[in-house]
């Protein structure tokens, strides 16, 4: 599995992925989820993915034109006029692959995108787009789309997200929800690659991945089991 | 779908189970999927469901022998010897009635039940009993066992269990797990259902219903809130 969040706030975008894959117990790797392109001073654009390997990898592969010779590669990503635009791109492109691999009458070649960023003369966003090709947008009331094994890291992000979060606690944040992701399941594993984005930038300001042994991330691991057991304590008693 | 967890504690056993049944965001009510059996100083089951209703109920009707007339019933969970053979039981009631769904060529009146309980003789246990009416049982490594909507709340059980916790703590502990469910998943719902067994008493030592306006379970639930954002607050800054 894999699990990646990408949160839009009032001062830009921040997306976390994870880097397991696997086929089995016996048979996993780390592998990047998480892909940018930029044109300084006009465009981010970030995707993650969740699913099947080879349908993610085909995906990016043919956004970035590699059917092409080197030189001749002009990537349509980069020329999108909306960020709008380049969702139904990705959505297109995805759709087409997982098209290519259900043709063998095997229908679990599937995979879900996050895609986000900001192209000059529009606002930073952040679509979902699912294996048929479509997408939804964030809107106010919902700030941020996971994609993945989602369920174990939701309940803290629901508590604790908030539109004027600084890109330091947002990082410590979903650091937190996937720190309890992946003490409930194998299948999401470190390290994890971060990427925070300013608004009106067009310039990735963080991209940074945090290690197995990191000593601050574990410190905030630890922190947080001993600060959770600790509010748990303080609240009040229910009378039996 | 629903929401039941069993712990296993070193002074006895705690069960809690939500109320909500769904067929769709329309048709939905509450039922009660916590059910127990009592032979003073002799021994208490409980059992908790999650799954289809007709087989769920079927499952307990079966098992308090309500195809024979009342003054004819004999229920053997009342007589088995051990819980083992109650989980023996529980399992091969709810495969026959699985089964005998299934023979119509639909496959999907599924079901898990959790049972504990103790019976003299006999430790407190529980058992995770499973569709096809095999079951596990708990150990010191995995002292409780989660149906339904298991994901959402598993991380601050996994976190916060601790063998040596008062009933007082764990239902806290419970209501904290039960309440970021509920929270994230609109098919897990109030009232909760709480049952409390004391090792070697053979006579249950609480029986509660937590209302959705109950005003301690909402001071919980705000004060958890509360505390989650403070404590995230207090952890180390991850720089970036």
């Amino acid at each position: 599995m894999t699990y990646c969040v990408g949160l839009r706030l009032n001062q830009g975008l921040v997306f976390m992925s994870d880097t397991r894959t696997n086929a089995g117990v016996d048979n996993f790797s780390t592998t990047r989820k998480q892909f940018s392109w930029e044109v300084e001073g006009e465009r981010v654009i970030t995707i993650m993915t969740a699913g099947n390997l080879a349908t993610t990898q085909s995906l990016i592969s043919l956004l970035e034109e590699r059917s092409k010779h080197a030189v001749d590669r002009n990537p349509s990503i980069l020329s999108e006029p909306t960020m709008f635009q380049v969702a139904r791109l990705v959505g297109a492109t995805l759709r087409e692959v997982i098209a290519y691999s259900n043709d063998t009458g095997v229908d679990r070649f599937r995979a879900s995108v996050i895609v986000g960023g900001q192209i000059r003369g529009g606002e930073p966003t952040i679509f979902m787009v699912y294996p048929e090709g479509n997408f939804i947008e964030v809107t106010d009331e919902t700030p941020f789309f996971q994609i993945g094994e989602t369920k174990y890291g939701k309940p803290i992000l629901v508590r604790g997200y908030d539109p004027e979060m600084t890109f330091t606690d947002t990082v410590k944040l979903l650091l937190v929800s996937f720190d309890s992701t992946v003490k409930s399941n194998l299948s999401v594993g470190l390290p994890f690659d971060i990427l925070c984005y300013r608004k009106d930038s067009f310039d990735i300001e963080v991209r940074k991945r945090v290690e197995l042994n990191d000593p601050v991330y574990r410190k905030i691991a630890e922190g947080w089991s001993k600060a959770l057991r600790e509010s748990f304590l303080s609240l009040p008693d229910y009378d039996l």
